[in-house]
């Protein structure tokens, strides 16, 4: 699982057919200094989470489990859980 | 799953027998800053994405329901979906 | 597994129904130099870690067995020890 | 799967009882500007490639399906298929 | 598979049940110009390996199944071979 912060929404009209139903969110892993430069990852989003939120962002069965679909579906990676509050290194980053 | 840009085709007449009647393409992750140089992904293509589109591409277990063969294939990586249009803080990136 | 070092908490109110009980830390896998800028891991405490700790982090089915739960959850991701000492050519790391 | 070009050669007498009857192929991913420095992958070859190729290389499932033992092998990594040819941003690179 | 370096060992008290009686190896990947700064992995060595030998390391599936303990163990990387002799671009490295 990744610490990762929503950055934008994305749109596929043509995709297998069990991508339907949830959106799909672009997300930015993080690292300790905040600039990673990481490869997007498209995340499905069962949870309702938005654009600037930090989330925990699973892959493989994990995602599968959090969409409730069984495991024959296209869906690879989802968002699992809205980030609160974390701590790295004494400081801490709150949600507003 | 990987936003990721189709940048070429692939050709490979020697390979695992059930590696038949689907097209490779050739894609590359983006990064928010869009220059990423990280290692390219060869992904079956089951949902017809050409050259310069914006896909949706996953792995394992995903991309084997999208090609819709069973489990017992040689195929690890496929396009499950081609992209519209995206956003990254803001900016719009639209399909012309 | 990775070798990785415990450098905050994380908390999550709105989750996956799967994923109560278990403390969230944010690991910070760690290369030769110890100046590693991966992106930062969150991962299942079923162990007992702390902050400024050295840890074993497991992905996938290790991570799962390690929470005890059966597979049908949402935790990719767990701490499956706590290191006490290691070695990296010849020069000793001990916990205090 | 990755677009790999092979490199080298690898022995190994010491190994899991599995890993027999199969060449070991040093692979060395490939980036858009062919100067990766990933890390060396290590795959079996039940294809017959040779250094100096291009081949897709694949993980997991895929790779076992390839090698044909079942799933109870100590592969996880393996040649699918030896490239003829590939175009990256309109330029062609084939096989002499 | 990687191809790694056996750089340090590593003790851990507090682990998963299951992770008794197999050594803990630090292992750096390799890359083609021997200086990769890639995060450590820490690898169950069922084979016997040493600080300072050439090992392939498996994920997953393929480590359990070196292990030897079923699938139900809290274990996702090994020591699946010990290098004896490889060759990057007719360059020859072989363990003395």
């Amino acid at each position: 699982m990744l610490l990762a912060k929503v950055i934008g929404n994305l749109w596929a009209t043509k995709k297998q057919s069990s991508l339907q139903g949830l959106r799909f969110l672009i997300v930015q892993p993080i690292n300790r200094h905040f600039n990673s430069t990481s490869d997007l990852i498209v995340a499905a989003d069962p949870i309702g989470a938005g654009v600037g939120e930090y989330v925990i962002v699973a892959f493989g069965r994990a995602a599968r489990t959090t969409i409730g679909r069984g495991h024959e579906i296209a869906y690879q990676t989802a968002i699992v859980g809205i980030v609160d509050k974390f701590t790295i290194e004494d400081k801490e980053y709150a949600l507003d």
